[in-house]
């Protein structure tokens, strides 16, 4: 038992750190305000990106600090989940950050299926200027008019009509829809409803140019719409696509999806225990910096109290998830289930109380843009849903819990 | 001891009831969605009111259903504050009833304020056009550079000079500040460095066309500006106005704070136990109406557990509120401190706690803006700093609890 | 309505307190050290009560502070629930102050029973030497071998041979039947398994020296005995006592069970009150006058916040239960079953929260017997079982709960 | 980075199951129960070692499983603090295993004071037979008239007299005083008042027949008297030892007592997580057997979420554990001070949450002795206040969390 990071993930975490601090957390207040106020004249920024991310972007991509997430040594740098993990924890510190180095979501998921389940035009086609942070992607899974907690409600259907694929539905909470390089979905839906549960549903590649999309509407999450990134309702009518655009076959959705989930469950875990470190960081300078009853904030009631605890909570969050990567590397995703639902849990509870700590310490300037805090507390309150509620993988922990004792 | 209600306040109750289902609840879904989400143009809607708000204003005034917070019999009602609490529950079932009836925030404080301590002369200037509806008013207490949980780290200024006032320094979380009928401040300022630490400071009244002042923004809480009311960040620069507007006398400011005090709790925790029961309600509806894994989303985990805690909760914090309120009635303010502390601090917990639990039973939807919720939870969240932090009333009900000992 | 206690309550009350000061609290310590410490020599104590408390019941009787928990104008003093309710509260404070004034736990709901549901030979063989103070009963429901949860789980039973009622099974957590005085149970068990679900089962009066009982043993309720008192488990074998000693009839056991119910429920939740009163009492003391790292130890960190949650906590719990034993008065047991539920679930955890604070704060004191707060802290994760387990009542809120929407 | 075991340490740990599976859990009960249950005839057991302990022992001595704890290659095993850790945790899930194989508490933190810091002539006379299991010792540290959480208010002293040294004082919550085999303490008093803070105590040997010394009473924790170990109140009256007691110098007591503070804290913690473990084992186990409501009562309510987090928060404090120990072996207790404060506060809490879940499960059977459950929740709410309150622990971390941004 060793629990410090080898060389290899040394290296890349301290150059990762010091193009953040060169780079990045210079620019960072002054992205983070023009991103989410008003303009001037009162009236909500375009849905573009802001123009100083494709430079940050170029600059990361020249620093061979581009698409760590991938573990494929050619086409990335062969990072393990494990050896990676450390990195998307830096990146979460920052909430545009991940975007610079190609590490964001739900690109990265996207990704990694059409890495893993693309067949060799879908990856031409699809993959390629992804990787080149060109385009953007979304992925179409929940849907508004079913309790989407659970999977198989999915009403979306996928039915093949000659050399096409026809899909109808509804999808929303596609996150990245706002985006102008937002061109491409992974669609899910259900395609073979003779199959049994697990084996009834398709995943399609849906350019998003297809006639028959319409953007219903962006949605705020918690009262922001995180642009220019932002969450879609989506309507799909008769939309026709080749049957080219299939991943791996009929009635292999959810196997698609299994396969996706270790990864990406680590790697927005990590950054969300970046946000929480960032979060806390930013309590302790208010609270040092910030006098009350002749008394910086920090000394006061519970204060001191509330910091340690963060300090306990986030540790410990971060072991988890490490060893969930760990499991993952080690003996795969199917034998680290309990800590992939494990840290689905304790993460977001332990960003959103981190949070709250540092916005009570901020008062008033903790629920304004002044800081990234307000923003991190909706990031936190969504990733308690976001990738199915809480309690969903709470009962998967419990049932796999279980298990242990009944064969006894 | 009675729990019962007087005949009265079931009379205005009945009505206000009837009133809400006839006028308000019809209409909620339009004017919630209207006003929280982006034009069809991708713009934000101007801060002006909803058009269906002055009419049902004149509606409810016509039914007798105006200025119901206001003790005095011949002004309004002349319902005392545990006979409006319960008319405040049901305001605060829908976020913008409260304005309907001309009982909302921070203009009731202000007419209160007007009404205890104003002159004729300001009465007839400021409260005359408040009690009518015309005209709405803002509160300028808290500054964005210093800890404001503590009122005497207060740095704006008021200077005496000839026959006029002279008015420095900035003022954020100005509520209300958006709105196009915004005429008036009363703003609090320090004026008396010389005397004692609670005479140090005055209120003034300050007309918002005066030279001087500037509106810098406008601040989201939780990433919501609650237009068309909003928060604004106001700086004054040498603004003067005369010498009549001074309220009661120079150094009277923290007396004038403390009368304002009680029924403005009172008024605050009553509504947020109304939004928290509307909240349990969105609850198990939706709990009811969609199936996950075979059963009702009610039936699933802890959900039952949760709404039964919701339940207990909200009693719990509405029967504390009543009680304060009776004490205010009663035996007046200053011997009702702790409750008046204490439901500052146990009613926007109560109301996170609830909404928290509808949000995550909702899903998605619990965090757009298909429902009140995700507001709600930016308003509980709000309310734990709003009005002082929490920490501040613990402080003030620890006192208080220590001092029936000390003379033992 | 109107929080304040009428005359009758208020005089009631200030006698009772009265007595305490004179005669109860300077004994206090004196009692509770001998009851609970191991004599000299190692050995526990007998199964006896402590020599101060018989002076001190003729004591409380002469002073016309007896049998205050019972309605009855004639046999007691004829006071509501409502009107004993703070009584209650008062006698918790000290954990064997209710015997003194002969209204402890269980012969309150044994009374009550015998009251409203004994016929006259029942009473007079029974009702009256416990009214009298002579004798002391216990409750015979909880089962070591099932799930007491679902009382329908009961397996003990009652079969009629003859003019003879032949009881059969197991109890245990049968309180109060190490008391030398305990001289008979009542016994509850399953007697008509042809009825529907909540008409199976019947009460039984037993005199405890029927042939064919046995003590198995005392249980000890975390870690204590609870001597004199104690909690035993009763093995019932061919017991047989005359049918005389049914009550009501056979079947009737789930709607004497009902009628106990509310009073019962009001009574142990004021006397929790009571007893959280006390544990910040004494945290409060403690707090002042020890002193660490140069400070009052209440100084320290967030103890003082801790404080203020208590008070809030009480006094919260106890409007929730004067609001139950209200309507208990004025809508009867049936309409208040939410409240009555809810009581079981607030109030323990409420007395937890604080005597779990008071604890800390003593320090190692606190874990001890040298102050009563190990003792409340065994009472208070007692009542979380006691009376069923929290989730059961919680069920019950949430199906109220639910049904308020089902006509809808 | 890596989460495996080193050989050495899996090969202790199958061996040590394989013990607990054969000599050690077949016994549990019985032993669990003749120790904490009153004898038939109503008597507290003596202070005496259950039968069957010393034969275990020799059985564990003989099976290489003896002082693991220490890291001493030749008079023990030269495991590391991480190697050991998972050993302890194994232990840790039956109350009475850790005597078996020598590695008791306090017995082990006062083997490995002697060890470090002992000379020879101590060592000899008394690390040898604590080695040999043939003597057990007390710590003598906290005092009944001042609050022990701040160490410095320390008020027992030592005073030299020639070749002697005489100390007077009380000191309470000396932990396994009760054992026949007790036979020295390690005592801190003050002696230096003129030096600095943390220079002004020492740590004597005392053997415990030395006259002047009295055992005023055995406490209860939480209602347990922790029979035949026990906490004893002990009086120190002029009692006098030779000089050779003293262990290092005059005034280096805090400097012992840091050096005993880092492994001592792992061997408790991991304790407490196999308790936990333990814990939930036993909550599973009866939440599957036992039936209400038609199904078992895992599958009642929320029961199945607090499962998952119990394995959550167990999962979550053992990598915490396990990571403050790799950092006491790889850069030594000074550099660790913020994990071994953490793990003070994190795992007592997870205990508690654990255990209370596993209680409320068993009902009635979790508060009495059928289960080592309500003796868990005594030993988690101890920790809460054992080695310090867990406030002085989280002021640790806070100060040490601050300090990081205090250069900057």
């Amino acid at each position: 038992m060793d629990f410090a990071h080898n060389t290899k993930t040394q290296d890349y975490l301290s150059r990762l750190k010091e193009f953040m601090d060169q780079h990045v957390y210079p620019v960072e207040t002054q992205i983070y305000g023009e991103t989410h106020e008003l303009n001037p004249d009162g009236n909500w920024r375009k849905w573009q990106s802001h123009p100083l991310i494709e430079p940050l972007k170029q600059k990361a991509k020249t620093a061979g600090l581009w698409n760590l997430f991938l573990p494929d040594a050619k086409l990335a740098k062969g990072l393990s989940c494990l050896e990676y993990a450390p990195l998307a924890e830096e990146m979460g510190r920052c909430t545009f950050a991940p975007e610079i180095f190609n590490c964001n979501a739900p690109d990265t998921g996207n990704m990694e299926v059409l890495y893993h389940f693309g067949n060799e035009g879908q990856q031409e086609r699809w993959l390629k200027p992804l990787l080149a942070g060109e385009i953007r992607s979304v992925f179409g899974m929940t849907e508004p008019d079913v309790a989407s907690s659970d999977a198989t409600n999915m009403q979306a259907t996928v039915v093949q009509d000659g050399d096409e694929l026809v899909l109808n539905g509804k999808k929303w909470w596609t996150t990245g829809l706002g985006h102008p390089n937002a061109k491409v979905a992974i669609f899910m839906a259900l395609s073979n409803p003779e199959n049994d549960k697990h084996s009834q549903h398709s995943m399609v590649i849906v350019p998003l140019d297809r006639p028959g999309i319409s953007i219903k509407r962006m949605l705020q999450a918690y009262g922001d719409y995180d642009a220019p990134f932002g969450h879609g309702e989506m309507h799909f009518d008769n939309v026709r696509v080749s049957k080219q655009n299939l991943l791996v076959g009929m009635g292999q959705g959810f196997a698609i999806a299994q396969g996706r989930l270790g990864p990406g469950r680590i790697h927005h875990c990590m950054r969300a225990i970046g946000a929480a470190e960032k979060a806390l960081e930013l309590a302790i300078k208010r609270g040092q910096s910030r006098t009350a009853f002749g008394q910086p904030l920090i000394k006061l009631g519970g204060n001191g109290e509330r910091i340690a605890d963060a300090r306990i909570a986030i540790d410990q969050a971060r072991l988890l998830t490490l060893y969930a990567a760990w499991k993952i590397d080690n003996v795969g995703v199917k034998h680290a289930m309990t800590e992939i639902s494990a840290i689905k849990v304790a993460v977001p509870r332990m960003l959103e109380q981190v949070v709250d700590m540092a916005v009570q310490i901020h008062g008033g300037a903790g629920m304004c843009n002044d800081f990234p805090l307000a923003r991190l507390a909706a990031v936190a309150r969504a990733l308690r849903l976001a990738d199915g509620p809480d309690e969903v993988h709470q009962a998967m922990v419990t049932r796999l819990e279980i298990r242990k004792y009944q064969s006894n």
